[in-house]
This record gives C-alpha cells, structure tokens and sequence, in this order.
C-alpha cells in the first residue's frame, strides 16, 4: 500500500494543505518541508505548517529560512517598505507581489531534501489559474524542472514532481479538499496579516472566491471580506 | 561594444575568475555573486571573491548566505564532523563532498539576481572534467537549466546562461586565464583549510594537476604537493 516517502511543500496555506491530503491519499508518507522566505505573515504560516504537519502526521519535517530572497529584492512581499497591490483579478499583469523566479528555489530545496531522504516524489501546490502570471506556476515550468531534476540527481534517484493542483480552479480545490477532509481551519493563506485575515489582499481574494463558488463556508476569521464572498464579519 | 550586464558566479576559485575574465573580454559588465553556504574555509573564498570583484571592476556585488544546504545535510563539504575523503581522480565515483542538487540553488539565486538587474547573461564555471561525477554539472544540466530559466521569468527577461569552462580541462583553463591575465594569486581553491591551501583535497589536486599539466607555477601557497605538483613547498 505505502507509495514511498513524498516530500510535501507545505507553505500552511490551503493548496498546500490539499496537497498533503492527496499525497496520504495516494499512500505516501510525507517529509513536511516549510520555507520561510521573509514574507510578512511567516509567523502564522509556520503555525499553520505544524498545525498540518501534525494532521498528516509527517514522518519528517523541515523548516527551511530562505531569506536570501529578501537581499536579492524586487518584491513587495519581503519589503516593508512597499505597499501591498489590491487583488487585480483576472489580468495578465504580473503584480510586484513577485519574487523574481522564486518557485525554482522552492525546488532546488525540495529536490535536494528528497535526494537526502531518499523520496520518491515532490508534491507541489501550484496553481496556474490563480499565480497572477508568475511564469514560475506553469505546465511548461513543472516539465522544464522534471528534466532539470531528472539530469541533476544521482543516477540512482529517482524523484517525480507533482503539482496536482495546478489545473484546478480554487472552487474545485476547496471541493477536493472538502471530499478530502483537508483541516481548512488550520490553514492560513493571507499576505497582509496574521491574526485576522484582511481580506483584501490578492491571496485572500482567490481563497474567498474558490470559497464563495465551491458554495463551502471558509471557517477562518476575516477583517473584512469583499462583496463576492458573501456575509461579512465583524470588524475588529 | 558594451554587451550589457552579465551576473557572474564568482566562488574566489580559479575557474570564476577565468569566467570573469571571459565576460569582460566579451564585452559584460560584472555584476560579481558570491554565495556562502557554509563550508570550511568560507572566509578565505570571501576574501578571494572580493579581490577578483574589485579586479575586474565589478559594477554590482551580492554576497548571499545560502546556508539552508548545510541544513538539508548530506555533505561533508558543510559538516565538520565528516571525513574529507582524499582525491580519487579519474572515477567516476560521486564524492561526499556533494551537496545534493547544490547547482541548481546557485542557478536559482543567479537568475533571480538577473532578472531584478535586467542582466542578460550568467556566466558559471562549471567544468564537467573535474565534476568528480557530480551530474549537476552537465552539458545536459545546464541545458535543462536554460530551459526552466526561458519559462520561469517574465516575458520580457532574456537571460542565457553561459558555462565557457564546461568542456575544457583544468589546463586549458590555467592556459586561457594566463592569456586572458587572470590574477591566479588572488584565487582560492582548497576545501580544507585557508592559510595555506592543504595540497590533498580534492580541490587542490585538480587545480595543481591543471597547473602542472598547462607547465606554469601556481603562485598561491601549499603546505604540501602532491607528486605529480612538481617541487614541495617549504612545510608550515
């Protein structure tokens, strides 16, 4: 029955979080690996990442600070300094929430963590309907990086790279996730803040919508909410 | 004549400074990338880095801490409690001086730097001779690499990835570098130690057997030669 170890990015939001379910689904144990890459609400990722990682019962878990995202700059999700777009829905526009290439470092650490562990697979929650245009969320990105993986392990490694998610649209992965009995309360998925999400920010924006359209309630605490995502909680 | 600006891995090795070399006399402004992740004798590379950087007038310099990959483990290039195995040339054997995947992090960090510079080359001297069969150091590797780069930024990024050294033997490159007036004193090449380089490592060897073979004195430091190194300097 058991598929093999699988290392799971788990970034404590609620793609990640369907991720791991389909990962136990599939049989495999999972190596919960975290990053924190400076962003404002790491706090609250990584209670969240633990909070999963102890519900998927991980075999091994990492948590990995990748900071040097920050240094190399050019994003507003590891800059203070610089304001937080509103959600632009679909556009094409890469917004500056963008860290520059950075879901190749993710698996640049995912991949040698699974070398290390001896896995046989990396489960990945990209989704390309929601990632803004980042061209690092897309088909043709996962293909490039099998091959980079295929000729950049040890010949005897043999690691598959799975984005499950990738295209699903966020009402079918709150679906999924739904039928799956994903925890979504433990799971955070806000930019902007950590003790109520705001609501507003691009990510909260997505979540709401898959929400709203999957016709399932979000059982986290909201600032605010937009008018597409139905009832609004009280503000704080 | 100017060819633009090229990100150019600089290690404080003797085959980053060629590659330096390289791009200066195509043309590229440097912009000189130095990444510390974690090993011996760091504080001698540094060193190095910065005098190369300063030699051939960097006009942007980033020294990134990278040291998640001690982290993930598996080396004993970034855990002092392993064994430095003596050299074993001309097998095909992979070392424990291997950090798994370690290229594709480099890679990752370079083209993310590029992209926020709008530089439109990176210049890495892997050499796939003295790789000691470490895969990711590959003509195919560094195809599929240039592959996830094409796919990975923006649309308006164009960035190759160039690796002048990957088919040359280590005296070849001690022949070009002299042609090209490289600084080889200024350069750091063992893994073991940072006063005077060890002679045995499998670093030192590589480098004094290209010396050797190109006929031309390394001027750096050893505290002891190997026999094929020709005259041993005085002991420490």
């Amino acid at each position: 029955m058991a598929a093999g170890l699988a290392v799971v990015l788990m970034s404590g939001g609620m793609d990640s979080a369907v991720c791991a379910a389909i990962a136990r689904e599939e049989g495999y144990d999972i190596a919960a690996l975290h990053l924190n890459y400076g962003q404002r609400t790491e706090r609250k990722e990584l209670e969240a990442f633990h909070a999963l990682a102890d519900f998927y019962q991980a075999v091994q878990r990492l948590v990995v600070s990748v900071e040097h995202l920050a240094k190399i700059g050019g994003s507003s999700l590891v800059d203070e300094q610089m304001e937080i777009p509103e959600p632009q829905l679909n556009t094409d526009r890469i917004p500056n929430t963008y860290v520059p290439f950075r879901n190749a470092h993710i698996l640049a650490i995912a991949t040698s963590w699974a070398e290390v562990l001896g896995a046989n697979a990396i489960f990945y929650g990209a989704v390309q309907e929601d990632s803004s245009g980042y061209p690092d969320c897309r088909q043709e990105f996962i293909e490039a990086y099998q091959r980079v993986i295929d000729v950049g392990t040890k010949p005897e490694t043999s690691i598959i790279l799975k984005a499950p998610l990738l295209h699903r649209s966020k009402a079918e992965i709150v679906q999924l996730g739904a039928s799956l009995g994903v925890p979504f309360h433990l799971t955070w998925s806000c930019y902007q803040s950590e003790d109520r999400a705001c609501g507003v920010c691009e990510s909260c924006a997505l979540r709401l919508r898959g929400f709203q359209l999957a016709g399932i309630e979000d059982p986290i605490p909201y600032i605010r909410k937009p008018w597409y995502a139905g009832s609004v909680t009280k503000q704080s």
